[in-house]
């Protein structure tokens, strides 16, 4: 039950020999989301070893060529190899005049369906859900249109100790009361759900803020994600030009992590004025010490908190 | 006074990762001119160290997605980095509505000229030219407006022989007449010019097929020339899907060099079935000897032939 970022591209609006323009894959439980789709994002996925083919969601930010450029090849090469599932974009309304675009001119070879959702809110809301799995979007603050995304693992239904059923004799229903979290009630005696169930596991969240410059309400908007991405275009020095370009520093983009109480936080979309961002990493973890410098290629995973079993059980009398 | 060719991608429709999707770059006496735009050239120049702002040409073959997607990053980093001069593109007709499209939702940073030249052929016609080069377009056999191109230099002016001047007396007119490789007059006195002359070297040329199946005219129209690179999708046993597809096999691009008496055939834009095409070159070979298979990243040189003088020079009596 895997839940495994795949960064793809850490470049700004100008590439470099070393970095690609911005591209990612999360993995969470063998469904895929894309996130942007910078030039040469498909050749990325192939060296990823990712599959084209399962990539369910693509979730683009905004519409800046360093986001999108790769998304013609994408879409024309998942046509050529065969897709028929349903691809779903969220992506703002900005969007679709490129996607007709692209579907008038090189669409020939794309049989399969393209749901594209259109991005259009004030503060998170899910944009797509399954059973176990949701994508949030919310705005960002850059020039045009621009969101962010989270996606996080619902919060799982509590598992009932083996013990605790014969122990107690519980009924179905009973059970059923304890998996969701809730307390049992027999006349006036009353079996907390935290002496019969336990959490299996904590849900995980990841959440991606580029591009972006600083605003109060983003911090709470990811309080308390596993894994944070944020851009840090620019090094604390560089703050007058992150302004003017709405971007944020490395400074901006730790402060947010801290406040937010996130686990970790991942940046990327590094200028290209320099060949190494090295000296990022001091500034970063000045602020918020579990900071970490993406590179292209890179493979992160998020493990399960796993709840411990003995350390709970124990009945009440 | 070179002439050298950058080939930035070999790949055909689906692109590997090995193999970026077509560009080249020819530099002829320091003048660039790029040939097709593939996703992520803009990167491969990055790589092959070509500077972007001296690409004074573009030549587009046709608006396949595999020829064209990295045109927007390109045009948009060409813009970023500041340039000012005039880009010309030669293109298919087809290619103006994605060059609008660009400009429209994409074009705010593009400060410079586009000058798009439409081309519209039914056999080999020069584009462009200055006192030194020139660039010819014809049309190739493929799904779609497809062309290809001629890059060569203009025969060169003879070279008086300093000797020779001072031997026959000659006269500022008589030089004039015999660097545009005329006799001299004189009376009924004949001085041949292949005596008081010579050519400085012989004119070097390029041509560019790609994509197209093979026609009867494109021998003609590509005879002679330095270097000849020809798509070879297909080996040779793969010719049915070859022109079911509008694409050329090994034995189809040697037999074109053959038939044109070229110097050397390079191919490229091979199907993305092999991992290696080592095995097209024997096929190549058994038919033109002067084959050779173009990778990503290859630098090839077309040296000048110079003409030897001492050979030549002699006096009449």
């Amino acid at each position: 039950m895997n839940f495994t970022l795949n960064v793809l591209g850490t470049a700004s609006a100008l590439p470099t020999t070393e970095r690609y323009p911005s591209a990612q894959v999360l993995d969470v439980r063998g469904r895929l989301f894309m996130i942007d789709c910078g030039e040469g994002a498909q050749m990325q996925l192939r060296r990823a070893k990712v599959s084209f083919q399962k990539i369910e969601h693509l979730c683009l930010s905004h519409i800046h060529g360093d986001h999108l450029f790769g998304i013609f090849g994408l879409l024309s090469t998942m046509g050529m190899l065969g897709r028929s599932s349903v691809l779903n974009i969220y992506a703002p309304k900005t969007f679709r005049p490129v996607l007709d675009f692209f579907m008038q001119h090189f669409g020939e070879g794309v049989k399969y369906e393209i749901n594209l959702v259109e991005l259009d809110m004030s503060e998170p809301e899910i944009v797509y859900e399954n059973r176990t799995v949701e994508l949030l979007s919310f705005p960002l603050r850059h020039r045009g249109e621009t969101y962010g995304f989270i996606i996080r693992e619902k919060v799982p239904p509590y598992n009932v100790y083996k013990e605790a059923i014969g122990r107690y004799g519980l009924s179905l229903a009973e059970i059923g009361t304890l998996k969701r979290g809730e307390d049992v009630v027999r006349g006036d005696r009353v079996i907390p759900h935290t002496e019969a169930a336990y959490r299996p596991y904590e849900p995980r969240s990841y959440a991606y803020c580029s591009d972006t410059a600083p605003f109060p309400e983003l911090a709470t908007w990811v309080k308390g994600v596993s894994l944070l991405y944020h851009e840090a275009t620019y090094p604390a020095e560089m703050s007058e030009m992150a302004e003017k370009n709405f971007h944020s520093t490395t400074v901006q983009a730790a402060s947010v992590a801290r406040e937010a109480g996130v686990d970790r936080l991942l940046v990327g979309h590094y200028s290209s004025r320099f060949p190494s961002v090295d000296f990022y990493l001091d500034e970063l973890r000045s602020i918020f010490p579990e900071s970490y410098l993406a590179k292209d290629g890179d493979m992160i995973d998020v493990p399960h908190v796993i709840a411990s079993r003995e350390a709970t059980w124990q009945s009440s009398k």
